[in-house]
């Protein structure tokens, strides 16, 4: 089965062609559960907030044109007729001539309709002396001026924040409606990878990837399943495979996509349902292996054993599928910072070629990017010193040393 | 009872003098539940990574010295001994004059130390010609290039980021040991207020610091626990401090502090133990009536009602001592960013004066700052508009428009 090797352009709208990722449904959550999380419906004030004309000060609530021409040498004298506290309705009708006691955030009592502070009185008895006047509104913070009922206050798709739940919370909502995250499925393969926690025996490795791709899922607003470590076989790979696309939203393996006897992922894939493999292959450097089938509308993403390799494959072509499966914007794609280059940058032949880099911040406060050495990119270490990548195109034959470059960020 | 309003540097060696914030205990957790935890033990590497010498490339391995002067027009013949797979330990003893076919990943057989090329070989029969001489170590990666045995990878302390699952997973550790998380108790408090999802009667307003002070406090890696709305009543304080102190490490309220009959609750602080409230009082602006207690070694905030302020204290004094307890540094304290002001920005006259401020990013890059107005501090919508905030000094009349001043981020 011959299929051409696709530049990496070609392979996204493959990608496109077959699978348009949407959200998977909604869910009712606590307004506690809800940061973090991807607004499903227009949130729509059912109240005003305020919900009633407030007092901002300590003080006495009056009507405002029985103050004017009030100053320090010739106060206003008004009438003690009760007192307003917080929390409760007031049960007073204010006339001319009359002034209740109020408290700050209580409401403003029938007839009133403005606050002298307590600082500006002095108490008489039964009556106050107002040494200065207040025009209407004076002091108060009007039903509605925070949030008017009926505002659309937040949109679908809103990403809500600490500052959102604050909002939801004023407008009384005790829970409210979230986007589903996606489940996505993460299998380990390769005979050399054992599970963290098992013995190590002799030529074989600790699983990496289960983890790194596990903690980048979450980052997209997904939910990781870790189903674990399976080796090169047909009938395992075959049920570990089925089990997850019952169970996960996305499924994505590492490892086993190389060109060799043992790359039984994508047959297996094929075997599964239709359409099966879409992209066997990319112009990519790292990540030529990487594999996209989609079966019975599940994507499934075969990525490259190698950490450096899974991680950027994963950021290439994962995650912009999560975070819109999770209802998130789709221009919501790597954060990005512009930098120079520390030294020249070779492409790999007629592949786009990504090379992760160490960002250093020089004294101006412009970034230096270094690219990590390479050689080996199954090192661990070399993925956790890495701050991003930059992207050498197909047509580019190097970036020169003092270029600058685009960094995409690894940015968690 | 009369206690001197202390500036902010004040209440913060007052606080230091009696509570010293450090980790609470430590716990074993699971590679996946431990991103973004404190790491609370040195990581020693209990292996090499890789644990052997592995071939990074598919191909033969050989003794270096067998394919010295080989080149395309000469190649050197070797016999082939047999074959490494992936994830198995070599049989194979290599000796001059052999080769042993081996796949990416695959241990070095006894005797090779160095691999070449399956494209730089041609097969014939049981022998090979190799047409490119290699190098000791040439395609080789060594045991412990990656991680050393005994190496002290990961630091106590260290925040745990994707990147160091990557490390632990590749050590092969299934838990890892990190700092308890502090458990923080959020009361809020006030005759007016009322928890989200409950009616709304009239001169009532719904609670919003249960759940941004509770997002906060998550931010800092620490647990909320909402303990709910109550009364300005004695009784019901005492009794939910009580509880709260036996359940939390923090205890938060907020509202309940301002000077006036009701405050109760540095009262109800003083009689649960001692030393009692050692902060009444501080003069900024927001946040005056903030008051800081410490009963039986354990810190009670309690914040004012507002919001902003609420929120605001929280920044400036509670944050740093939770990231404490958490096990995170010291210095981790509050992000900021370099901007000019947009407008004059007043203080208020010996106080020292945060103004909150939204962020607008000039052509140039820059940022420029512009105070949100807050003569309702109460407003939630101009809390969800702040992007941080500004601080004038005590001895600073105003910041003058243009001027260049730090912001510090509600970086969420």
């Amino acid at each position: 089965m011959f299929r051409k090797l696709l530049s990496l352009d070609e392979a996204k709208i493959m990608m496109a062609k077959s699978f348009q990722p949407k959200p998977l449904g909604t869910e009712h959550v606590s307004l506690l559960e809800a940061c973090g999380r991807v607004l499903a419906e227009n949130v729509i004030s059912p109240i005003n907030v305020p919900p009633f004309d407030r007092s901002t000060v300590d003080g006495y609530a009056v009507k405002a044109e029985d103050t004017f021409g009030a100053y320090e040498a010739k106060p206003v004298k008004l009438r003690l007729c009760g007192t307003v506290n917080v929390g409760e309705p007031p049960k007073i009708m204010l006339e001319n001539g009359m002034a209740a006691g109020i408290a700050t955030g209580a409401p403003l009592p029938k007839g009133a309709d403005a606050v002298v502070m307590i600082e500006n009185t002095e108490r008489e008895n039964d009556h106050i002396l107002v040494y200065k006047s207040v025009v209407e509104n004076e002091n108060v913070m009007k039903a509605g001026t925070d949030i008017h009922k009926g505002e659309n206050i937040l949109k679908l798709g809103k990403h809500l924040t600490w500052k959102d739940l604050g909002i939801l919370a004023a407008l009384g909502f005790e829970k409210v409606r979230v986007y589903r995250k996606p489940k996505v499925a993460i299998i380990s393969t390769g005979a050399e990878i054992v599970a963290p926690g098992q013995m190590l025996s002799p030529g074989k490795i600790y699983d990496i990837n289960g983890y790194t791709l596990g903690a980048a899922t979450a980052r997209c607003g997904a939910i990781p399943m870790n189903f674990g470590v399976f080796p090169d076989n047909f009938q395992i790979l075959n049920d570990i495979l089925k089990k997850a696309l019952e169970t996960a939203d996305v499924v994505i393996t590492s490892g086993g996509v190389s060109v060799g006897p043992k790359d039984l992922i994508p047959k297996v894939l094929d075997s599964l349902g239709s359409p099966g493999v879409i992209v066997h292959g990319i112009a990519i450097k790292p990540g030529k292996p990487t594999t996209i089938a989609l079966v019975d509308e599940k994507p499934v993403f075969a990525l490259p054993g190698h950490p450096t390799s899974a991680l950027l494959t994963f950021y290439l072509l994962v995650r912009p599928v999560l975070v819109r499966l999770a209802g998130r914007r789709a221009d919501e794609i790597l954060k990005t910072v512009k930098a120079l280059t520390g030294v020249r940058v070779f492409s790999a032949k007629g592949r786009r070629t990504f090379v992760m880099v160490k960002l250093v911040r020089e004294a101006d406060g412009k970034f230096v990017a270094f690219p990590i050495a390479t050689g080996e990119s199954g090192a661990i270490t070399t993925l956790a010193k890495a701050d991003g990548f930059i992207t050498v195109y197909e047509n580019q034959q190097f970036v020169d040393a003092g270029e600058e470059v685009t960094v995409s960020l690894f940015s968690f």
